[in-house]
């Protein structure tokens, strides 16, 4: 491909106007994913509870706006000024819960819809990070972790607020917490939030920003693409496990097993003991 | 009754100064509340953790302005900075709790202090639905959903902070959600929200702003007394039944039944495994 | 010694510079408290889960000031931009549950270490305490209850987010909330924040703003220390026994059980009852 071509389909990419198409295939998988974790009795559920119904939905689809403007002290209701949005929003979840025959929801579900769907949510999200970091840079304008912060939680803020959403349902599930095992989106978003905080504050990446910006697209859609229809879910973890064994003591551990044999098992009782 | 004395009465009840005695009755059936929620042990818990008691009491009593203010970001506290409410509150707190044998909790539960309580209470929350619904129109002149979500928070905040104020006092109960089973309160709040969002913002209401006012301070009031004196608690529910025969599937639902029979077995059984 | 030179050391307390060796020390306390709390697991969660094991070390760590921000309105993140506190806090954090062979968590738990650590966090106590009272009273000049609130919540933030830092490491502990057994720090914070207020907005200490401060600072330092050495955890109990027994029913229902033996008998079976 040429590269003059290539450079301006990157700048039609970084132009490309969100609302309504996007914001559609983001609420149609935002109302999917509350509807598949209501599990077998959604049905039941969505008649019986429509306002909770409604509001988890909400916030599934708003959680990114939500969450970082409760961090960055503006109003968390915010989000919710933009009427295009809401409506959109609203009719998506009525169409998945209650058509007749339940065919909004099949329809939603039949595979080429899905994936569609999910390439539009990926170039979507690449968006939301990239207005995060720039929305915290302007605030921030030397805090690197805030920015890093603020565009993960643009980028994946569903998955950090899914507590709560539960909670409004009536569950609470302590356990599912994101940071103990951050799903892929937030790993994605983290990296592209760190690329976007290098591209816009250092000189480290010398591609012009268009470019930067093309290439998380790409880099989103494909592995979206490729976890729905190879199943390939989380190419990071590799890299993870690297990681984990150079810096976080995987290596020294091992080391300290091997040397210290018998002092370890002391350390080991002894900790045992106080625990008990 | 003549109609100009009628809206001289409207306009009265529009000006009504709040402060102290609306306040005592508020902060009443605060601390009413807090005790019988605490049940049988509310004596004991209250002479072993003083703090805790004082402080979710604090909480019902101030939770409108206080969800409110966190929802459009400003700051939590600022409802405490009026002197005057909070004395008020700490000591309708003292004596529903500590007073020497019980006296002032008996007094509080006496039925006819307990009316006149409620009843003013009722025309606080419409005016405090009728302010909240006002501030947000100032900051989101036109997000309507923001301003009824406002309007009925101020109106039954203490519905939305049950969790915290008895996560406060160590007791954690995730399945009392007031999204879950609203009550009558928030049903109310959420009407009286609605209609003064039409009346301000519309020309569909072509009473006086006072009169519909006075309206919806006869409704909360008179179903308030309903409720205590011949037991009615919840007269929106034929109308929320209707509403959910016709819009949220049931009518649908039903057909499907009839029409599908065999389909619809299918699906549900698809269903059930799936969430096994 | 000489009055002169006393006040002259006091003048230097109140000046003194906390970054980067008193951040050093709080931050090496607040990662001991985790790892504590995380008890016997906590070298094996700490190589599984490093993203949790960070986050809540710098909850604990910017506890106060992130708290007192989400009240005030202010930007929750916003204690993150002081790059070198979080530079210290990540540092501090690795070393002590990362380095080969466990060395820097064996050397943070020696005991001349601690005692000195813990000596240095009660005056950056102190100091937080202080700003915090007049953050709030800048913003609140007639409100001393939020001042003497905010003060509190620098003075112990991480006592009110323990919650929130066990939920980011997946585990719900809905008892131990801070309100019903306060420790010895909320308290102590509670007793400075009140004091510096009195100190601020009324006449009623006539000594010299730097000395209300060293002795506040000696206050708490003793006691960490004698709380260390000598075992001594609560100070206050006596006087807090004291005050319940007067104020909070002590006295008055001792005096109902003995005077009105029966009455209390027949109230008790009701509530009983009632409860059933």
């Amino acid at each position: 491909m040429d590269p003059e071509a290539f450079l301006d389909v990157a700048n039609q990419v970084i132009k490309l106007k969100m609302f309504p198409f996007f914001d559609i295939a983001h609420s149609l998988l935002a109302a999917l994913a509350v509807r598949e974790d209501l599990g077998a009795n959604a049905q039941a559920f969505s008649r019986k509870h429509p306002l909770a119904c409604w509001l988890s939905t909400m916030l599934v689809i708003f959680a990114g706006g939500m969450v970082a403007n409760g961090l960055l002290g503006e109003p968390i209701l915010a989000p919710l000024k933009n009427t295009g949005q809401l409506f959109v929003g609203t009719a998506v979840w009525y169409i998945v819960f209650y058509t007749p025959f339940d065919i909004g929801y099949k329809v939603a579900k039949f595979l080429p819809v899905k994936i569609v769907a999910s390439a539009m949510k990926e170039i979507y999200r690449a968006k939301k990070v990239y207005d995060g970091v720039g929305h915290a840079a302007k605030l921030y304008p030397n805090a690197w972790i805030i920015m890093i912060i603020i565009g993960t939680l643009k980028g994946n803020g569903a998955g950090f607020t899914k507590l709560i959403e539960r909670l409004i349902r009536g569950a609470w599930t302590p356990t599912a917490m994101e940071f103990m095992q951050p799903s892929f989106y937030t790993k994605a978003s983290l990296l592209a939030s760190i690329i976007f905080v290098l591209d816009k504050k250092t000189d480290w990446i010398s591609a012009p920003h268009a470019l930067v910006y093309f290439g998380i697209v790409i880099f989103l859609v494909y592995f979206k693409l490729s976890s729905i229809l190879l199943g390939i879910h989380d190419p990071f973890l590799p890299l993870e496990n690297l990681c984990c064994a150079i810096f976080f003591g995987g290596i020294w551990d091992s080391l300290a097993k091997i040397l210290g044999r018998g002092q370890a098992k002391d350390g080991d009782s002894k900790d045992v003991k106080k625990s008990n």
